[in-house]
This record gives structure tokens, sequence and C-alpha cells, in this order.
């Protein structure tokens, strides 16, 4: 609703107050509006529309004389007639109740809020997951699309994906320490979908997923929505916490744990190589599965991160995703899940039953990048510019958090797990900061008892705004005390 | 299982049977193929490796004696161990269950054969509805890309996809009567991933759908995986039938009608400009919305079909889906869905929860297309030579099937629904044929019950491969009788 891309023509011969009045008009007798629609506010259309707000309410008064619309105290301004529903006395479909029905579940509030402000470009994102798009290789991708293309192909592609990109990825899997062929390796539409066909390929209603204590998990719903349970581990510097696990999977019934070892979302926790071996071990003594979410793997900064938990997995105990979404593009939407064969057969039949497969165009530019080096070039260059901004973050932290927070330097990835030492809620920080036009992400997003810790990220915010925002950050934390 | 892509170097000095030996054995320790795993038959891996099915067995008995694989009368070969789990006791985690366990349902038997022969370039494939890969302008594309790309990003595109494709969009349904503003339009992955966002966002579990009878949603597990239930309306030669739905929908509590009234999959009828406008009607009476699937409606022949149902849904009934998966390219993976924008919404939140949105450079490579009219001229060509192939494809049936069948001239689409007038179940002739090396799709694939029809497609084989299919298949069906 909030994405109205029309404004009306100032420089028309009709008058502004007309123009809204007929295009909301057309946008109701279009049933885009149906009966029972609550319009936006008469201050967030004059925003969109760039016009006064007695221009608008102009414009609704007209709409409300026709019968259209109505407008109660305490409940905005709905839709009660179309031009049609006036004539006949049948009722559109009740909408409504389709939209609140469905088995997924919408977004919680905190992220749809977190959402919407990302829509809007005033705000300073000092969370955001992402790659700031001005770090995207934009023009390097225009250059590889405008030569070549002999092997291009606008069909359907192989069920598991791009056959040329499962061997490409295959091979720089090798780096890593892995041995996956061609044909234990699904192309998928980045590491959310690898979730997503999990909890309908693998698992039963009830389920319930083990994960670390805070956990990227519990900011998607991805598993909820499939009616499966997320139960939380704790985890300390070296990764999440062993001597839970087995007494878990048994009270808990837990049928999958949920890991990511390298630059953890959202502590940066980078798992060491001795509780990888023994997490590994764990697991396979007690026959429970491990999904390891290495999304952040290639993004370390000094040292290579230990081999992946995949990578010393003889008896085929672990899924294993990877992506491109946070390195090269998280437009592309091309990641891919590894394990053992009949798993990922199952998990192909389902992607070829919800989807028919990932973008060829995009799995053909992934495999462009992979294999020619030009991925691995661009890394190193990405990585040296997160690295400058972790620094450069880090240095803020120094002068301006000191005396209110703690923190862990990250050695890898896109997160400060910062833990304010000061008797304030996180998530009231958010609301305040959200009237500054500073955007956080708090730590109830990731662990809904946790009320100390944000989620920085240095990847997504330019340095003056990194600067900006933890500064005026700081000066609101310490105006509230 | 059945896609190892791996064959022994012939001019090794490594004998074969070693390599293969080798082969296989890394596939055991690196868990691809978990303990418990069948293994391919000595016959297919002879097969997929090219070498003579002893060299196989040869291989076979090594790993035997190694205590990794075990055969038993009946029941196959199978990995009994692997070289760690012979120096542990503890098993790997029973992904069997797993795989057998999850919510969604994977594809009837008769899909699956279908799926295994449409692998093996040696069928005809009399059935598939795609268009041929040679028909597909590959070079057109080849030509769009390595031109430009001045607006090409490779970050995250807005919730509802790329705002230029849906401008584009917008303008593109105005030449099909649908006023549509870019707010309600969703870009998704397909028209089979538009029916999922509606099974998971807008409906409860254990709500019917009403469908024609057959339907291409038999083919698809979309519904049923997410509990739902599907019901069928029968059809006449002008398309759904009115009279029974609204007693259907009362019965049934059906939430939702599914259409295809552009050249019906797999009728290949197009419903008349009356029925369109009775239907609306009826439904709009008894408030029961609508999902109109017009992914083959660009392909008409001599006329344009009549105007979608949505272009006259004044109250926000329909929910419209489009594509371009049937006539530019299946690979790029891009569609849409139309409607109220409350609906619009929920969709693209859960989309946006389920894979973070649709490939961004294929949305880039769609918008190119629509905007500057190369899709356009490339729908005449792509017309003209389905016409073509539609001629050509009935005058082998008049020659070859005119005492054994029955069959409607299509005027647009893909599909020649063919009714065999003698006593032979299509599901028994399916696997006749099969054995010929000809891929039919049977009628039980779009209604459980039917065992008369056929859908024959003109889209996918060549011309020599119909000719050569259909006499192959008359033939077989005489010697049959």
């Amino acid at each position: 609703m909030n994405e109205m891309q029309w404004k009306p023509l100032k420089d028309s011969s009709e008058p502004l107050h007309l123009q809204i009045y007929h295009y909301l008009k057309q946008k109701i007798m279009h049933g885009e509006w149906t009966v029972g629609t609550k319009i936006p506010t008469q201050r967030e259309m004059a925003k969109q529309f760039q016009v006064n707000r007695s221009t608008v309410v102009y414009a609704l008064e007209g709409l409300i004389a026709d019968g259209l619309l109505e407008t109660k105290v305490g409940d905005g301004t709905r839709v009660i007639n179309n031009t049609w529903s006036l004539l006949t006395s049948t009722p559109p479909p009740d909408w409504k109740s389709y939209v609140s029905s469905g088995i997924y579940k919408p977004n919680i509030d905190i992220i749809q809020e977190i959402n919407r402000a990302e829509a809007d470009p005033t705000f300073i994102r000092l969370g955001t997951g992402e790659l700031s798009p001005s770090l995207l290789p934009n023009d390097r991708m225009r250059k590889i699309l405008r030569t070549g293309h002999e092997n291009l192909s606008l069909g359907y592609v192989e069920p598991k994906g791009l056959l040329s990109l499962r061997k490409t990825v295959s091979e720089y899997l090798k780096t890593k320490g892995m041995v996956a062929s061609p044909e234990s390796i699904l192309i998928v539409s980045g590491g959310l979908q690898a979730l997503q066909l999990i909890s309908m390929g693998l698992l039963e209603r009830g389920s319930t997923i083990l994960h670390e204590t805070p956990s990227y998990l519990n900011s998607v719903h991805v598993f909820q929505s499939a009616g499966m349970h997320l139960f939380g581990v704790p985890m300390d510097q070296e990764g999440i916490k062993i001597k839970e696990i087995e007494r878990l999977k048994k009270q808990q019934l837990a049928a999958l744990l949920y890991t990511i070892p390298n630059f953890h979302n959202p502590t940066g926790t980078l798992m060491t190589e001795e509780r990888r071996a023994n997490l590994l071990k764990v697991c396979q003594n007690i026959s429970l599965p491990i999904i390891e979410d290495d999304v952040y793997g290639d993004l370390w900064f000094e040292n290579p991160p230990p081999k992946p938990l995949k990578a010393d997995d003889t008896q085929g105990n672990v899924l294993y995703i990877g992506s491109v979404s946070k390195t090269l593009s998280p437009g592309l939407r091309v990641g891919w899940i590894v394990g053992p064969e009949p798993v990922i057969d199952r998990l192909a039949d389902i992607k070829m039953q919800t989807d028919y497969g990932s973008s060829s165009l995009s799995q053909y530019a992934v495999e462009k990048w992979l294999s020619n080096g030009l991925y691995t070039d661009y890394l190193k260059e990405i990585k040296a510019e997160l690295m400058y901004r972790r620094d450069f973050t880090i240095q803020l932290l120094k002068a301006y958090f000191s005396e209110i927070a703690t923190w862990s330097i990250p050695e890898g990835g896109f997160y400060i797990w910062l833990r304010l030492e000061i008797d304030i809620s996180t998530k009231k920080l958010f609301g305040l900061a959200l009237k500054e036009h500073i955007l956080l992400n708090p730590g109830i997003v990731y662990d809904k008892s946790d009320y100390k810790h944000l989620r920085l990220s240095y990847s997504y915010a330019s340095l003056g705004e990194l600067e900006e925002g933890l500064v005026g950050l700081a000066r609101l934390i310490k105006g509230v005390l």
C-alpha cells in the first residue's frame, strides 16, 4: 500500500486535487482497492504525491461525496463502495479474511517496521546485513555481459541446476577442502530458499530445530511457518556450546541442528577448529543432522577460517549451504546446497514443484564469475573494503561507546554484536532511534529475550553515515540516561 | 541418483574397473552415498560409465570385499558401511526417514516417470508443454546482452519486483484491456510460484479449490502439499460450465476457483466471451475469488482471444497470472500476479520470506524485451511457427488417427486434447509407448479418472519427431487392437 508510484503532474491544466481524485477513483473502480480496504493516511498521501495535505483532503471529499469512501474516527478512511457495487448489492470477496488466514505468517512487527524504514532513503541503516549497493561490482558485471554468450540458453535447466555451474561450484568447494560431485549439489535461489526447501522437504510438522542463541533463524519465518519449533542452544566466544546438545536432542526430539560457523549472524563469532570437530563428533554420535550455513565464509579478513564441518563429514551428516548473495550480488539469487545424494534428489524434486528451478540467466552469470577467477579477484577487493570499514567502525565505537557498551572484533563477515552495558532496552532504543532516522537491528530480532544487544553492520551504510549514525546513537543513549 | 556426470578415462593407465572402484568409494567416503543408500543398478552404471557390465561388476566386487556394499536378492545393492563407520559404531542420520517425511509430497509416479524420460534425449516427446529449445530466441538474447546495461544493478530489488519491469508490465497489460498500476503487480519466478504463494499466503489448510476438469492443477502438487483439496468442475467447448459453480461453492466450501480461459492446459479450449462474462458474474455474486491463469494468452493464431476476466473485474475478484515462460523463455523464471493491493502486499511479504525476490538479472532482461517491442516482434514469429506446427500435426492426425481418435483444433497455445475412441486405456498406452521411446502425457495426469485422452503438444518435438512419433503411436495402437 505504501508504495504508490504515481504522482500528479504539476504543470497539467487539470488541478492537482482533481488528478488525485481521478487516480484514486480508478484504483477503486478497477478493484485494486477493494471495498473494505483501508487507504493510506492523508499525511502519507500528501508525502507520496508531493502536494499539500489540503489538496489530498479536497480530493478525498469528492470520493466521500461519491459514496466511495468513508472516514471513521479511529479507523481511518476506507473504501465502502465502488461505482459498480453502488449499482449492485453483491459484496466483493472478503480478501481481508484471505489475507489473514494463509499458512504463512506475516513478518513480525519489528521486522515489518525495519522493512518499511529500509524503503526510505533518508534513514541511516546501521544494522542492514547486505553489501552497500555502491560496493557491488556492477561495472564488471556489465562488462561480462557485453561479451561472449555462446553457451547461453533460454530453456529450462537440469532439475539440480545448470550442470556447468554445479561443476564450477564443485571445483570452488575444493578450495575449502570439500569433496562434492556435481550430482550432490543443488542450485537454489539463495540461502533462504535452501532453508525453505529443507523445511518443506525433510521435516515433519512439529519438528524441532536446534540453533545458536541468538540466531538469524529467529529473524525469518521459514521454519515456523512450516509448523516447526525453534529451540536455542547457548554460544560462547568459540561458537555453539556442545555440552547441552545431546540432552536437548532427546528432550526436544530435535530433528536438525542449524549453525553458522563462519562469522555468525548476528554475533560475528568464528567457530574454532576444535569446536567444529567436537560439534561434528557429537552430532554424528547422536545421529543429529547439521545444517551448516556458510554464506559469510568467503569474507575472512586476515586468516582463512577453519575448514567447513562438511569437509570432515564422512558420514553424510551435514547439509551445507553456500551463496553469492553476501559477496557478489544479492539480486542474482544464486546459492547451493551440498549433501547426500538422496537428500539432494528430494530437495531438487521439491524445488521443481515450487518454482521449476532458479533463473538460468543468473546461474549462467554466476558460473562466469566463479569459473574465470573474476570472483576470487573481486573477493580480495571486497574483503579489503570490509576490513577497512570494520576498523573504522571499531574506532568509532572506541571513541563514543567505550563507557556504555562492549563488543568483540569480528575477523570477517558483516557484524558487530554490540552489548549495551547500561539500563536501557534495545527494543525501546530502536523506537527512539527510528524517530531520529537511525535504523537499528535490535537483539530481540535474533533472540526474543534479548534486550541488551544491537546487531551493527559495517557492510551497508557509507563511512559518513556510519559516523553520523553512531555518533547520533551515542548521543541519544546518553540523553536518555 | 540417476545423474552421474563422471566417466572413467578410456586412455588412462589405471584400469577402468579400478577407476570406477575409486570413484564409487569416494562417493561413499564423503557421505554422498550414506549408509543405507541403494545404489544404481549394474546396468544403469554400465550405461552411464560407458563400459561393459562386467567392468562394473568387477568394481563392485572390490567394494563388497571392503565391506562397504552388500547385495541382496530383490533389494539391489546398498551401502552398508563407509570406511569410518567400519571403525566406529555410530549410525549416520536416517536420511531415508527424513526424505520420506517432509510436508511436501513427492511427484506422483507417472510424473516422475515422465521427468526421468525427459532427461533422456532418445525419447520423442509428444506431450511436453514447453517450446522446443530450438525455437527460443537465444541469438537475440545474446545480442541484447551485448549492449547497454547502464541501469543494471546487482542489489536486491523492491519487494514487489523491479519497478521498471512492473511499469512495463502495466503498459503491456493495457494492450489486453487491463488497468493495473505497478503497485498492484507482483513479479514472481513463473506461474507455478504464483500458485505456490497463493497457497501459502491466502488459504487455510483444508480449503477447497475449484478448477476445470481436466486441469493442469492436477499435474502439480502445489495446493495439495499445502493441505488444500482440489475439486473439478466439468467443462464444454466454451470453457468451464457455470451451472454447478454456485452449488459446489456451498457444498465444498470452496475458497477459490482456478481457471485457464486462454488455450486451456490440457484441452486447448478457448473460453468464449459470453462464458467469461457469466463466470465473472456468478463468482462476483457468490463472492468466490478467481485465479485466472493466462500464461498461454499471448499465443493466439488467427484472432486474439476475448479480454481477460481481469479486464472486466471491477470488484477486485480476480487474481491474474501472466508469465514469459511459455513464450520467451522458461529458464528466465519471470511471471507476475495482478490483484487487489492488500492481496499483492501480502503475497509480496511471503515471497520476501521465502526467496527474497526473483533474479534481478532475469527481471532486467524481461524488461528489455517487453519495453522495446522486441517481445511483440518475436511473438509474431513464434505464433506463426506454432500455427504451422499445429497444422502439420492436425494433418498427421487426419492421416493416421481418423479411425481411432477425435480432437478439436486449437486456436492458440500448445495443446491438442486427443480422445481415443477405442477400448484402450491411455495409462496403459503410456507404458507401451515408453518402451518404444515415445513419451506421452496421458489424461490421468490431469484428471485421475481419465483413461481416454492424451495431451498432445506441437510445441516441443521437431516436425520429424512429430511425424515419427505419431506414426509410431498409431501403429502401436493398431497393433494392440
